[in-house]
């Protein structure tokens, strides 16, 4: 069968303008690894005349419908019933759903809502998707020569479902020959362009495998995509062509997929034994809040002073009144001062200090974009890293953060390995 | 006439999940401010047979149609071509259009390709939009009872296009009397279901204004959208129906429209001279890193302690061994004294803590999502709030920060105003 896919989102906020589509997005990118063509997107607001002729529209055009949306509590929450009434299906309450709902509720502490038990309904004889991050379970079936996913709105709830759940239903249900396996290479300290050009060759001459750089955040990444009907040969195609690509930046690379640059930190850091604590002026707490966003931290982050104030500054992390008059609280040397006193104050092997201007004003006549990070350690001399970054505040912020996961990587690699 | 809006976008990128569809978003919006109903979002990809497919789906169902899209020069941009054979009309060379594509081909002295003239050809006896940002026109037009817009698929070029020339066609041609006025009301604390059932009767019986209520984050955010031929007729509407919302669920309101708690918790403590300091364990960093997202922070945040180790607690913070000991970390004890001493450290009005369970795992015999956090203040005892929070890791600590700062300002309102 030849795949058609519409997908469909249900919600009169998306036709005001409230929202983007985002999760058409999302799911589209799936959908287009999975190798499932995808014709048409659709949104339609909560009304369920309206919704019904949408699906009627799809059955003629599309033999796999994707909806998301319209599954929570509220009355206008109508996809599962429009469809069920489509279908000429029945809705059952999930037990299994219903025991999620009702603990959900126990464990919050928080009064369940007759309207809560709606979300335990399903479609008859589905096959029901978890719902690992939301109360509302999403299903799949197959009617006649169709398929049919309802997906719940949210993207916090939505990615996860599909990810974990309703891909596989699909290359199961589809049984597709070809496997198309896809590999994400990232990197950190190179722009786009130089990037793309010392690989202008390959990208030029690509085929299968296929390569996708994207640049977003101040880091670039490639997507290597092989399809074969043999795993295997796939996957020894990726290879092939990361072994090119990696002689030439790799010096640049940082991780795989998914992953992020502050988790490889994280990684090495316990492989290391390594104990770090952070002085954060200009990132505020971003820093050490993205080490601690993953768990396992406490092997490795002791603690952190985000010293915003000059106050602060001196009289609980001791930088001397001298420096910060002399050179100011963005200098070289308030970022080794820092860098240096934030890992004696906590006893750590690592103390890493960020101090800069994030704008939007000039600062103590320094201008926006200039940065320091400080990196101080045990054994070795106290090293001060200088940047001129481009961008607004929160860009500014976040690079610079970055660049502070990069430079203790680096640093690591230098002295400890 | 009734206005059943439909936007039709044009573009393979976007059923490739290349791209996001922001400009359905951004036309809904423009839409709804003119009054008119959108029914529907489409988007097909660049292959005439469904994109004539489309527009015939389209012709049933909504009697405007928005294209975005497909103007471009390349022989995959089809847009034209496709709607004038849909509506039987010819393709006409515009001169205006052509002189300005000369004109722009001179200025950048790039050679002009042939297929550029294609830009320049457009509906015959349409109205041309001119385009400020970019080569190809827009145009619109009325055949038989429906209006068809065609605009740019660039953002950059289709918004301008709309709001300088395309609103005025359809309000014009249209001739509308009617003023739409929207107003967004932000809850915090309150489930969504709850909400709703609070508000029943209202939502049963609405009309105009609308009342329209969605779940994000933790938050929940009801739209009102009033209707009126005098605008300030239709702002009389909203105020009626936001007094009463108000006296039923006022005391989780926090703001309106696009403003975030962290924002109104930094405008009063401006308004209030109020300085404050973070204890930060459980949310390692993400209370301060919010606040110091906003520009103008230190006058209000003094400074922060991430204090993830006991260690840190002990030696830095001063918790007391015994209540370590004798309460652990995650207790109503520790948060009360992370939160006087880190206000004493630090010399600030208020210091607030958080102490708690992100998981995966329980901690110290604690579930998941067990969470106090600590509201110290100069002139009165503190105050400990615990919570149970349900979610994974950094939807806890997220939601634990928001929690921060809806505390500090139900506390400053009681405490200061």
């Amino acid at each position: 069968m030849k795949v058609k896919t519409e997908i469909i989102a249900v919600g009169s906020e998306l036709l005001l303008g409230q929202i983007v589509n985002s999760n058409a997005q999302f799911l589209s990118k799936q959908l287009a690894e999975l190798g499932m063509n995808v014709y048409y997107h659709t949104v339609v607001g909560d009304n369920p005349e309206r919704l019904e002729q949408a699906i009627k529209t799809a059955q003629t055009r599309s033999n796999v419908l994707i909806f998301t949306g319209g599954l929570g509590p509220t009355k206008d929450d109508l996809t599962k019933e429009t469809i069920a009434k489509a279908l000429g299906r029945r809705l059952v309450t999930n037990e299994e759903a219903l025991t999620f709902i009702e603990d959900y509720f126990k464990k919050t502490k928080r009064s369940m809502s007759e309207n809560n038990k709606k979300q335990a309904l399903v479609l008859e004889n589905s096959c029901i998707l978890r719902n690992d991050f939301g109360m509302a379970p999403g299903m799949a079936l197959q009617y006649e020569d169709k398929f049919y996913m309802l997906l719940p709105g949210p993207p916090s709830e939505m990615k996860p479902m599909f990810t974990n759940h309703g891909r596989e239903y699909f290359t199961t249900q589809l049984g597709f020959q070809e496997k198309i396996i896809s590999r994400v290479l990232r990197f950190f300290g190179i722009g786009e362009s130089q990037l793309e050009t010392d690989l202008q060759d390959l990208i030029d001459g690509q085929s299968n495998p296929s390569i996708a750089p994207l640049a977003s955040d101040g880091e670039v990444t490639i997507r290597l995509t092989a399809k074969h009907e043999q795993e295997t040969v796939a996957i020894q195609l990726l290879n092939g062509l990361e072994k090119t690509i990696q002689t030439r930046v790799g010096q640049y690379f940082y991780g795989y997929d998914e992953t992020t640059l502050v988790t490889e930190l994280m990684k090495k850091m316990i492989d290391y034994k390594i104990t770090l604590s952070a002085a954060e002026s200009l990132t505020g707490g971003l820093f050490s809040e993205q080490l601690t966003s993953i768990k396992g931290t406490s092997l490795v982050l002791k603690g952190s002073l985000v010293c915003y104030t000059n106050e602060v500054k001196q009289n609980i992390l001791k930088v001397s009144k001298e420096t910060l008059k002399a050179h100011g609280a963005v200098s070289e040397q308030c970022a080794r001062e820092m860098a240096d006193n934030i890992r004696n104050l906590t006893g750590s092997d690592i103390g890493i200090s960020f101090t800069g201007v994030a704008g939007p004003e000039p600062l103590e006549n320094t201008p926006v974009g200039t940065v320091f990070i400080g990196i101080s350690m045990s054994k070795k001399p106290t090293k001060v890293f200088p940047l001129n970054l481009a961008g607004d505040r929160n860009g500014i912020r976040k690079r610079t953060a970055k660049y502070g996961c990069y430079y203790i990587m680096k640093v690591i690699e230098g002295e400890y390995s």
